[in-house]
């Protein structure tokens, strides 16, 4: 037995610390590709605020580097192991601890899986909204430490907008309080929103206080097709410009189209170049509806069909829940993040077929089009080595178009490893300096998730 | 003609600096009490960013403090000149730059006035929500240097929420850009909020990106009677517990009820203990109202006054617009500013009753009801030291009191001067070394509005 597991097993109970490399081998990666991912001298699994302690104050003594994880759903390698780490899983902190209908809080541990917090609060009549694809499987932890968001976010908005407060074990073991549990605060620099989207790099979330909403109502769905993305893009502006705020607006394009009518016989339009799904939950849903139906007809859509209820808007929808699993089906996928402005849209859209066609790959796009949040999935054989180098340097221009168009290379899926080298180009040399510093100042030695985001 | 003076007429237009300290005198306090205030040795008034830059380059080479200021309607002395620094105005750094109404953006430039923006956006259906009592007069720059909030946080949160990237001037003088103007974007640690409600202590705001909202409804209110804050505080919970989200939630207590009544001749209830204000914008504000009319009958109210239409709302609302000034009239006020959580709200009241009889004091409490945000304000007589001396423990003994009913010393003006002893009660020792480091990241050498907040 090492040093290290010799010290890490004295503060955690039998069991939690593994260093078999046929079982800790699973826990070499998250689910992105192209990422280097090492191979961790441990895994542990803590089940105490207590026992996150020790273990960092394990690695600190001894200069090892620790890596958190989570569900392992991330898309951009942050939660990758690096060689001689301790992965530092936290799926055994996992109690909802509190539900609070009146403050409208939830206080949570970081192994909570999102589903099972969406569950238990609607069971009182309440929503946390963040709802990325992996909602079933990821854990708030990986959302806090990515910043996730989902198909809510044009209504809704973010992780960061839910965490009002959170308990961090720092790299040393210092245990940190930032943030609140009340509505309101300004109490000192807003250390709670530093510590989300920074990946496990600051430190490790033990706790969150998170804002809850009453539940909304059931949403009312439309679907309209457009004969090109110009149209679409221009439907999309045009639903915003009226004041109007769907509660979900998606687009996805021709290839992912018929991607999900191969895998679902969803019987969607073949012929469509940008399918657009509109949805609304607030009381006036069906006047809302009628008035994005009409904008869409106008602005040249060729066909517009609104559900008459929440069962055929539940269909509609769910051609977009199946597009990444029917995309997937078709090669590789590397899916990229490229948020810009939503007016930017179609001319983000018409820069990716560009690429595509450039680069003789097939590109299909799903897009949280409220938000301009682009998701082009680079589909390619890895068995092809210069297929993938294409792959990759498509992966690398929709990145650079999107920056051009005055967006960010990642709306919610965050830098990891897989967009490190893009972050400084976004970001400029002074604020590159800054982050640098601020880690620094968290993490002196340098030992949380070594290597990512910054 | 100091050295000082001599360096900063360079680099900015005639008149931009003044030195005379009749007119510098104007320039020392905002409008917190009891915060000390120093002699500039100039007030500059820069008109471009590249001449703020020139301020903060001179000011570090020669190690002399940079106060910044906006329209110095700030609770906190946070805009406090100190002894011997260059008082940084920014009102002239006032443009509205940009309003797109399709990616519900605004970019304006710090000295903005906060009506002005609002009323701007206003004019194409949108709205920019964050609303402080001085919204008519306090800087959109000021806004995010102390987090402000104001009346439709309930509903649509605080300034943080509504900034999406910055360009920060730093302490040496470097131009930063943080943030982004896309409605997602996770590139990165969270630098944009962490200057908001940073007091001018990390770096100079000279631009901001402002996400914009689509204009709600006109607001529908009532007034409920209570004859205690035990009801009135049960009638907050049952609303917020029922899922109902108000556009504006306030409480006035007996001593503020009265003070309008001398002040506006409004009529109100004189035998009212508690005066709860409740209005709603959405479409189903009608029967909304409705509920929460029964809501408060059954919590206690002895009368509920719901407006027929908007115009009789706002006669309602006027009352609570009404309170700072009505209560500014009995003598020398001290405003504080405790968030608790709602669920808490009446324990708070009851506990500001306790603490004002104990010091024989007039304490008289308006509270954003719906965010458990009070602000007792204290009655003195500035001519008595006695007097004076207690109302400052009274002033204390409130903040201990939020505390320990898991609050907050500061839910919208910020800390400051007034509150930087108790930041570090609240904080704790880990988070206040943490934000000592982060602030010499910021500023090394310790110029930036030194002394304030930590």
């Amino acid at each position: 037995m090492s040093d290290l597991t010799d010290r890490l097993v004295q503060g955690l109970p039998d069991g939690a610390v593994v260093v078999d490399p046929d079982v800790t081998a699973a826990y070499r990666h998250d689910m992105a590709g192209f990422c280097a991912a090492g191979q961790p001298a441990a895994v542990v699994f803590p089940e105490t605020v207590e026992q996150v302690r020790h273990v960092l104050r394990t690695a600190t003594e001894l200069r090892v580097p620790v890596v958190p994880q989570g569900a392992r759903t991330g898309l951009s390698g942050a939660a990758n192991a690096v060689d001689g780490c301790v992965v530092l899983s936290l799926v055994k902190l996992n109690r909802i601890l509190e539900i609070d209908p009146v403050n409208r809080i939830a206080v949570v541990e970081p192994g909570v899986v999102n589903a099972e917090l969406s569950r238990a609060v609607e069971e009182l009549g309440l929503s946390y909204p963040p709802d990325p694809s992996s909602w079933e499987s990821c854990t708030i932890g990986g959302n806090i430490g990515t910043g996730a968001g989902g198909l809510c976010c044009v209504k809704y908005g973010v992780t960061s907008e839910y965490v009002l407060g959170l308990d961090v074990v720092l790299a040393d073991g210092r245990l940190l309080f930032t943030g609140r549990r009340t509505a309101k605060g300004v109490a000192g620099y807003d250390l709670t929103r530093l510590f989300v989207g920074s990946e496990g790099t600051l430190g490790v979330v033990v706790r969150a206080v998170l804002s809850l909403r009453p539940a909304p109502a059931p949403q009312l769905a439309l679907a309209a097709e457009f004969p090109s993305a110009d149209t679409a893009g221009a439907a999309v502006c045009e639903v915003m410009a009226r004041g109007l705020t769907p509660s979900l607006m998606e687009l996805m394009d021709a290839v992912s189209v018929r991607a999900v009518n191969e895998l679902g016989r969803m019987g969607l339009p073949e012929s469509t170049q940008a399918l657009l799904l509109v949805a609304f939950d607030g009381p006036d849903r069906v006047a809302e509806l009628a008035r994005v139906a009409r904008l869409c007809r106008e602005a040249g859509a060729t066909e517009v069909v609104p559900a008459e209820d929440e069962a055929e808007s539940d269909l509609l929808l769910a051609a977009r829940r199946m597009a990444l699993p029917a995309l997937d089906r078709l090669g590789t996928t590397m899916i990229d993040d490229v948020a810009v402005p939503r007016s930017r849209l179609a001319e983000m859209l018409n820069g990716v077929a560009v690429i595509a066609e450039r680069h003789g790959l097939t590109i299909g796009v799903v897009s949280h089009a409220g938000d301009g949040n682009t998701h082009p999935i680079v589909i390619f054989d890895a068995s092809d080595e210069e297929e993938t180098a294409r792959a990759q340097r498509s992966f690398d221009e929709i990145m650079a178009l999107g920056l051009e168009l005055g967006g960010t290379i990642t709306g919610e899926h965050g830098v990891g490893l897989l967009k490190r080298d893009w972050l400084a180009r976004e970001l400029g040399p002074v604020a590159l300096d800054l982050q640098r510093q601020l880690k620094a100042v968290f993490d002196p030695l340098g030992i949380l998730n070594p290597g990512k985001m910054i």
